[in-house]
């Protein structure tokens, strides 16, 4: 008789389901068995915030299979004759005797299951700073199935008024919308100087701009120094600024950390972003033992450095590819990540893939060119929507090494597209002449990605000598005396300016009033339009007749992320 | 004194406004003149049958840069400096003397016009075929801004009330969509078995059935033999196969051809496909002769063949490159297309990349390898929608050839994405652990283009074993005495089956009643579900249990193109 098989999943969510699941379709005679803390399986928690902010209104969703189907423990012996024991811990793994030691949460039942290939999907888990007060009532995480009932509960008792989120990354934002959605005054607390540290400073500063217009207050550069309160419930936050912000809920959401400790107890390596360290095979320092999921470690591709990507997606990438080897051996790999990320924040869709500037610098790239433009997604007779992109490339290869797209239009296309560009290791070059989708309601003729290259393009080749919008803040605030040129139209200027002194000549009339222009043909001119294409032509137009220092604003108003005067 | 260049662009719509405007960023000195034969300048071709079916009412958005600005001769020499002749043809251009001879429609007034160097943007022509009484009133294509007001003012007036739209080919059914939008009732005749032959044809079929959902008859495998009229104007159309079709309007849209007629004149060489001959310079076989746009044949990227690829997004790439190497000399190239389209179909987007099934044969790819998949482009809890990809791949390298994507779900996005990854010569597996952008409001956890992937992969490995729609209805059609599993739930099957003498198991119980199934293990058995996913599970248990000849049906009912019983 065949001998069979024994695969333990430890982990429930996402990429252990994933794992298990593709371990028993390469393998129906295997003995497969989940083991998960949490009483439900295979939960959408990407879905949580959607649920909390009324996207739809039945929990079930979020358990059930598309067909409507409960993932619950007959489920999967059922349909996919896997064991799943939920409201389980693992206790200990032994990696010599091949066995896990389990204990049943409510029964207190312990149990022991052999395996020959084990595969650790433990997640991550929110982290909770210790901050004076973190344990009064009306402070949560969003990480559970009982925090999303806890804060549904909120929305749907009317339960509070203001609320504090504590973290302006992908899933404070989120949270900051669903509340907001839910009708409560909101506030979003972040450390750093700007929210959604994937993007650029100035990017994420389009962002907090929509939130703010969204009636969402935002603090960056400040902390929750204390949480007070009435006996055990919240009332109010003390920022570290001293500001005291009353409040009747607050949401930690200032990130996530892999959960090791079972494989620390194992003894697997750890690495230094504390992720479990895994090989291109997700196999662990234990050859028995795979891992995959928000617990490990993976490595950029453009960096080539070992990063944590606590992405849903990815978990399920890597669970297939776990599920594979642990059944037929070390056949399939999982490359790596290059950290693409999308978010919807009210009306904007929010997307990076690669490296941003700052990261990328972060991580010793110096010799990198970026640049920042803005255009509709659609044509303006298909009332096409602003997107803003940010895209960075090596200046030596040309090579793309990462996109920023955010606005009211279709980001999501772009940042999908610029991934598999980046995956690809094409060129701005390359980007430039791209063969993609065309037709009126989808895009412009020239796709906002592929304008983005030509812009890019134009300034590597020094073509276009463009100023970022926080250079010319600084230089603006330093009073050095630029001369600021709007080429926009006087209907335009009525409805939306700098105010800083700006001297407005339309484009088509520059070429008749260049006497208008400075004398001194050396003087720093910056020229500006909407989305700085007019400005581009203004540009070549002064420096093609004498003008030695003319800069075109990146992205035009629309990038402008600082306050106008109207 | 500087010596100012001479340049000259024939033809104002896409490519050549865009070579005279890059030009001018090239070199502010030049002298560059656009001639264009029609009124117009820069006319936004693709929007015009969005004007026609009311998407917008203001005609001048066509003719208006997004700023509102009129695009006309006056607009080109203030803003961009570029002298515009329009209602202007070229009667001869002399390569020796370097002259273009022009002709005003309006004055007859001959002018001749030197130039250094010369850009072909004469783009292309719709195809008028010489079917008997074609010249009869209520005729039109729809080519150019005349055609485009006829067809506006006959939706204003309500002056048809039946419409034969000849040709199913993109620009056919955004014909018919518009007319059908404007209360018109239409029938798309088209003479191949199909409609939009860039897909294949169980893809082409579930547009077609959405277009009949939509109202819109369709026609194929016929052809207009005669358009009947009383007096001049149109009454009906009979078709070759007999029958006679009352209308009061017909739009014929059966292709285009390049407009090469000036090339020929000049002695500039033609390819095969009837398009100008060019290098990656865009150079024509006269060194100081450029060509650009929809005149032209390019490279097909992934068949090294030239092609025809008459898109707006690719002109006006196009135009940029000539724009340049007229100035600076031949630096920089376009290397050509993978023939990336997309169009917008009632509640449907269709799109395509690369080489369909049908289009790689036809080529000589005979070790390919292609699978339909079907899924929501979101989680079912974010009311995602449905989306049938077609992935098409070379068998040994596993590089991917084409993607083929259509449904009420976001194919736009796929399509860009995919058209990427062939750029990029990414392969189905890379594309199984790519890194796209996920957040519920925008996709599955797993992308459908990634499932495409996943599943292209099982079947090149031969973990499953699929069977095409057409080929199960063949099947069927034969009563090869198939074993039929519908493994959907009852309510599914309540709502939608094919009825074809199916038996009903859902999966769930599937392990519990494999005594239903045939004795004779060799039985050919064909499994499907909704989109195939609970198929392929069945599949894989049913054949890990003895059953040696057990297939799933790609793409399950959602890409079922005929017929069903409910």
């Amino acid at each position: 008789m065949e001998v069979r098989r024994r695969i333990v999943v430890v982990g429930g969510t996402a990429a252990g389901p994933k794992a298990a699941a593709k371990a028993r379709r390469m393998d129906q005679h295997a003995e497969i068995t989940i083991v998960q803390r949490e009483p439900d399986l295979s939960m959408a928690t990407c879905g949580y915030p959607y649920y909390v902010g009324g996207s739809f209104d039945d929990r079930n969703l979020l358990l059930a299979a598309p067909t409507g189907a409960l993932r619950d423990p007959k489920f999967f012996l059922d349909v996919k004759g896997i064991k799943a024991l939920v409201n389980t811990e693992v206790e200990a793994v032994d990696p010599v005797a091949h066995t896990v030691l389990c204990n049943n949460l409510l029964t207190g039942e312990m149990t022991t299951h052999p395996y020959d290939k084990l595969v650790l999907a433990t997640g991550a888990s929110a982290v909770v700073p210790p901050i004076p007060g973190i344990n009064l009532k009306g402070i949560t995480t969003l990480q559970s199935m009982r925090d999303t009932d806890y804060l549904r509960q909120v929305r749907d008792a009317k339960a509070a008024k203001k609320a504090v989120v504590v973290g302006g990354g992908l899933i404070g934002i989120e949270v900051a919308e669903a509340l907001r959605l839910s009708g409560i005054e909101v506030t979003v607390v972040e450390m750093m100087p700007q929210i959604l540290a994937f993007l650029d400073w100035e990017i994420a500063k389009l962002v907090e701009n929509h939130m703010r217009a969204k009636g969402v207050h935002v603090a960056t550069g400040d902390r929750v120094a204390e949480f007070l309160g009435a006996g055990e419930r919240l009332t109010a936050v003390r920022l570290q600024r001293g500001v005291e912000m009353p409040c009747d809920l607050a949401v930690v959401a200032v990130g996530v950390q892999p959960n090791v400790e079972l494989a620390v107890a194992i003894g697997l390596e750890v690495g230094d972003c504390g992720g479990i360290c895994v090989n291109e095979y997700l196999q662990t320092s234990e050859p028995d033992i795979y891992a995959a999921g928000d617990c490990i470690e993976v490595t950029h591709l453009i960096t080539g450095k070992k990063v944590l990507a606590p992405f849903g997606d990815l978990a399920n990438l890597q669970g297939r590819v776990a599920g594979q080897n642990v059944i037929a051996g070390n056949k399939v790999t999982f490359p790596g990540t290059i950290q693409t990320g999308v978010c919807k924040v009210f009306d904007f869709t929010v997307g990076s893939t690669g490296l941003s500037e700052a990261s990328a610098r972060r991580n010793g790239y110096d010799r990198i060119v970026s640049m920042v433009t803005a255009g509709p997604d659609k044509p303006h007779y298909m009332k096409g929507r602003l997107l803003v992109v940010k895209m960075v490339a090596h200046a030596e290869t040309g090579h793309v090494l990462g996109v920023q797209c955010v606005g009211a239009g279709d980001a999501s296309k772009r940042i999908a597209a610029a991934a598999m560009a980046i995956q690809g290791k094409l060129t701005v070059g390359d980007l430039g002449n791209a063969d993609l989708p065309y037709a009126p309601p989808f895009s412009p003729p020239i796709d906002n990605l592929i304008v983005a290259a030509h812009c890019l393009e134009n300034k590597m080749l020094g073509r276009v000598h463009t100023i970022s919008s926080t250079e010319f803040k600084r230089k603006l605030d330093a009073k050095e005396g630029l001369f600021v040129l709007d080429v926009r139209g006087p209907d335009e200027y009525e409805a939306m300016r700098l105010g800083v002194g700006e001297k407005l000549i339309p484009l088509g009339t520059l070429r008749k009033r260049v006497n208008e222009l400075p004398r001194d043909k050396g003087k720093e001119i910056v020229c500006y339009c909407k989305i700085s294409v007019r400005a581009y032509e203004a540009a070549t137009f002064l420096t093609a007749n004498g003008w030695t220092n003319v800069r075109v604003l990146e992205g035009g108003l629309s990038a402008w992320p600082f306050e106008r005067e109207k």
